[in-house]
């Protein structure tokens, strides 16, 4: 592993296949402003036994698991990651075995299988800069954090042997903004678009905001209301309870850096 | 086989529950205009050994096979027809083996087995009457025939065994209200949503508009330009061309009534 040198400004002006290609040789860091303007997105790989279940869990729950691509089995490229390698265009990955996490490696080329299945997931990075453009604050931004994410009481629908809770995100938003927020992200349906709760934590099941089960917490200032959206980790949750032989993610806010904008995902 | 005595102002009035109880009970004819409101849907239905691969094949193609819903192999009902059963509740199918048409019943009951999946995939009947509303002309329903359809020279994204053409629907629309027709139909992105060409039919290899391959023709006056939508009937070009050992559609025109609103699937 090889030790940052660069500042994320140098790395904000590199294009996403010079990013990758970074990773590729060695580089390991969250992706948090890397390759301005390009989209970021969720990795889950499963066997080609439990692609079936887990297409149709994305076509069932496509809040939570917006699909940008889905390669063929032993796949390791495609069209959103030019030249690169799936296996090792990734800063960081997680390997989940009979569901439960057993490495964390920057590679997984050791772990290929060719009847391995790629999902890549959209990610809502891509709506936090146009948030961010429409003068919405991203607490989580301002206060150099990842965002905070909660398993919730709310399950998915399931599909085959894949099933699972949703997972959000959530960002506090001024109470006089939140319907700026709803406008903003619900032009992005491919990177997990509207809030799925606006406020009542306590009706998604989550007991307390400062302790999410993924990412950092955020100070909520006063009248500020918490504002969940699907997130991207929810296939993961649904892997950690499915629990198949074999299935790979992204460490969270390692991020795969695609070449598609993130304007290619705004509608009207 | 039924006669027909209802007229379509009574069927119009009727619940998707209410019709499809009717097809149910062997009544037959196309379902333009029947359930006012209420979203119909193009039908595919293949063995669980080509799902994955069809599955797949919607999500590389979301503008010809938009996916409304997808059914657990073997399932026949889901809350898109609650109550209601794929198998008998469509006015008539179409049945192919190894691609060939071989019948088209009134009801599959006889050609149903456990391990067959049900894909329920959007119609452009949902837009149609977003144009009527917003004063765009749908020739087809002034002329009282079907909407014309062409294969294309334009290739999908294959996907593991399925393959095929770009199936298009056209419609004349005046020169001054091709920029109407585009952002009224985006805005159903579910239902095939913005054109996919406008003018040129040439360029998608059509050689002759008044020689439809599904449908029927319809004239096109002075001053109007063919507008071409990706269509629901793309799923059933695949299968003629992929050549999977059994698959069941429906017959042209003839749709599922769902209870999904066409107001459902308008975005922002």
């Amino acid at each position: 592993m090889r030790t940052e040198h660069s500042s994320p400004a140098d790395l904000a002006a590199l294009s996403p296949a010079e990013v990758r290609a970074r990773f590729r040789a060695g580089l390991v860091r969250p992706t948090s402003g890397l390759a301005a303007g390009y989209a970021q997105a969720n990795l889950i790989i499963v066997p080609k036994s439990h692609a079936f279940d887990l297409l149709l869990f994305a076509q069932r729950n496509p809040k939570p698991m917006p699909l940008l691509g889905v390669l063929d089995a032993g796949e390791v490229t495609s069209d959103l990651l030019a030249g690169g390698d799936i296996r090792t265009d990734v800063p960081r990955y997680v390997v989940y075995e009979d569901g439960v996490p057993v490495a964390e490696p920057t590679d997984i080329t050791g772990y290929w299988r060719e009847d391995l299945v790629t999902f890549i997931v959209g990610c809502s990075f891509t709506f936090e800069n146009a948030l961010v453009a429409g003068g919405v604050p991203v607490a989580h931004q301002e206060q150099g954090v990842n965002v905070p994410m909660y398993r919730t009481s709310t399950r998915c629908a399931p599909a085959g042997e894949i099933a699972g809770p949703l997972v959000v995100s959530m960002r506090p938003v001024p109470a006089s903004q939140v319907a700026d927020a709803v406008r903003i992200t619900s032009r992005y349906p491919a990177v997990h678009g509207a809030p799925v709760h606006v406020g009542a934590p306590g009706e998604l099941g989550i007991a307390d905001l400062a302790a999410p089960d993924f990412g950092d917490p955020v100070a909520i200032p006063d009248g500020h209301v918490p504002v969940f959206w699907a997130c991207g980790v929810t296939p993961q949750a649904a892997v950690m309870e499915s629990r198949p032989p074999l299935a790979i993610g992204h460490a969270p806010g390692h991020m795969l850096i695609t070449d598609a904008r993130d304007a290619d995902y705004l509608v009207p």
